[in-house]
């Protein structure tokens, strides 16, 4: 079973859009064992969307295509899809009155554009997309189902998972996949790949295994393909278990997680609270905290202490601390931790302080020195990195390492708790 | 001249990747001139390599393939390479030597798998990767030019800026292209396509208009392609210029701009300073504003203010306020942007408190409900917005609106200025 998502929009091809779309496409996709064979971006030209009908009718068994059906004038799937279809563009009074019912929300009177919203290849089903104006398209042409969607992402979305998805598995019989993620952090692709040679070798055939890197975390995908669920899942999930056995100081979580979620799962069961103090990640910890929903029950609010100036007046550091062994020191990301711990008055504190670039480095503290600290009742202690030249990544991989660092610090005191 | 751009990788069609180096590369080749035809992500197969190699060489003139050069053994792309351009894989010693230097200033020992790294198709050109392992490898069948380069971003910027480049405009004569796009903020795309509507079907045939939105700014952009590069650039401009003159109060800058770059020029040409207060956006608006290499030159630091306690604690806000009127208020978010810019002793603030949601709301501030203030020695106000029910969304629509109002503040204060 071939399946292709093709984004139509010069927008990709420009490379002013990133085709996110289509990642979460395959990554929904897989969750119902259907695996993405290809993924095109073409430009919004009748030929090139022409010739991608073709190609992928020859290939592919089913292909969803996003994009192209805005009101603007440089949207052209439509017509294009029935020239290929061989049928005519019609008004469908149903969708009309849907978009007229959703502009009256939004206070706005309907103009011509969003009445051209409302015409639709004759022969195609519709899909209905409750969140917008461009319904979805399904067509089918000797054995390809041709399924077309808005590229707005939360429309095409919704379509997906409330259309697409359901028509999908009642017509064609998907094998069953099964794949467990495990996350890692603190190392680099090279030195696992060499502590996970043998495991590697050792995998049985019909088992894939591989190495997703991001900055700061390396995630390792298990998965396999068959017929019988419970086998697949058991298989794959002793698999996990070997790697749970060989490198258990690296793993941090499984699948979605991410140390964000982990982290305020881990604090809403403790019932405990968070501050943090930031400077070069300039709130970029804080941001990623606050990604989660319901994260105010355990995230307080944090400080970001750009400027020396703000450090010693919000976060009382001594003056002369900085002066002596700068922002970025040991003793003065510790008393950050500290001093927004008490300030915000929380269990748990992480702070930052490091040298993100591209200015600001010197021989003794090259750009990428960071100093990370994090702090409880009963233990304060920091960490240095090095971290490279790319001011994004710098910020990134702090971010993560800082998130890390707090969750080690957190089933640390779970344990101090136990022996007592 | 068709260039197409491929990735290869299982990560990719899974979803855990988004393929953000294709929309690099697409972005850095058309400031040369170079348009991309179309971008593809394949699977690490062996037969999925070969195909795209054949298909492509039967389309494009120019294709570069990232991903697939890595230690690890699902990275297959040198194999197949050398079997498609009738080739061995051979040890270049000159690689291996950069190898060793490269590791040996990180302080790792070579292994087997960094080894492997420095073997090459027998008949490929090398292109030298100054920042890490993998070689880049230009190799040409019958009239195509094929580029392959590994996935790790930094390492493939590198190589395109340095290498691919230079090579390519040596071999092909590249037409001329000029794009200009115009950044608007506070609009809908169909609400700009009615006000653009006349603009747009008088625009010259030999012009490109596109609508590039996404969450809270529409990207407007006008291309065209030719021989002569000052006519091209001339006949743009002018009509960027009808553009300034038919939704002026929309535009907030031009081509890379970001809020942030022009926010952070405007206050580093006026010796000016930031503080930010944020309660729903949690550090993105920060964040942002520190994304900006020097930021740390007019931005003196933040409070993220999640908590109620926080904003009256740190930020003195009036507990009688939040109790009367709620967190998310005129008076609680203007407060908070007055208190910020005194206590962070700065020229300019900026807060922001909302209900990003999912919960939260009430039919009274349903989630979305977002109050935005700014404040400055002459002047402070705030707005009320309405965003929509997705968490992620309303954090990024809220801090680009926070963002436009600070950028509106600053210029006002010019004007005062000049008026005395």
């Amino acid at each position: 079973m071939r399946v292709e998502l093709v984004s139509i929009g010069n927008e990709l091809l420009l490379g002013q859009t990133v085709n996110t779309n289509s990642s979460w496409m395959a990554r929904e996709l897989i969750q119902y064992g259907i695996q993405t064979s290809r993924i095109t971006s073409i430009s919004d030209s009748r030929s090139d969307i022409l010739n991608m009908l073709r190609e992928t009718g020859e290939r592919a068994e089913i292909v969803i295509i996003t994009g192209g059906l805005g009101p603007t004038s440089d949207d052209i799937t439509k017509p294009v899809l029935c020239e290929f279809f061989e049928t005519d563009l019609i008004l469908d009074q149903g969708i009309l009155e849907h978009i007229k019912s959703l502009l009256a929300i939004r206070g706005v009177e309907i103009n011509d554009l969003n009445i051209r919203q409302a015409e639709v290849p004759a022969s195609a089903h519709i899909l209905h997309n409750a969140m917008g104006t461009a319904s979805g398209l399904w067509l089918e042409k000797n054995d390809t189902v041709y399924i077309s969607l808005p590229g707005v992402p939360f429309e095409m979305k919704a379509l997906i998972t409330d259309m697409v998805i359901p028509k999908l598995r009642e017509k064609f019989p998907f094998p069953e996949v099964y794949y467990k993620t495990v996350i890692t952090q603190g190392s680099f692709e090279a030195y696992l790949a060499e502590r996970l040679k043998t495991f590697e070798a050792n995998l049985p055939p019909n088992m894939s295994f591989a190495y997703l890197p991001s900055p700061g975390i390396i995630r390792l995908r298990i998965g396999s393909a068959g017929d019988d669920a419970k086998k697949l899942e058991r298989a794959v999930n002793s698999q996990v278990l070997k790697l749970q056995e060989i490198i258990p100081e690296y793993i941090v979580g499984f699948d979605d997680d991410t140390l964000e979620l982990i982290i305020g799962s881990m604090l809403m069961i403790r019932n405990q609270s968070l501050s943090i103090a930031e400077s070069c990640t300039g709130g970029a910890v804080s941001a990623l905290i606050t990604s989660v929903p319901g994260s105010s029950s355990y995230f307080k609010g944090g400080i970001v202490a750009y400027s020396n100036e703000i450090k010693r007046d919000q976060l009382a550091i001594d003056r002369s601390l900085i002066e002596t062994y700068g922002a970025v020191s040991k003793l003065v990301v510790e008393d950050m931790a500290i001093n927004t711990r008490l300030l915000f008055n929380t269990d748990y504190a992480v702070s930052v302080s490091g040298i993100a670039g591209p200015g600001g480095g010197s021989s003794d503290k090259p750009v990428g020195t960071t100093w990370i600290g994090v702090s409880c009742k009963n233990k304060t202690y920091s960490e240095i990195f090095r971290f490279g030249d790319n001011r994004e990544r710098n910020i990134q991989r702090a971010s993560v390492a800082a998130l890390n660092m707090l969750r080690k610090l957190i089933i640390s005191q779970d344990m101090i708790i136990d022996s007592n």
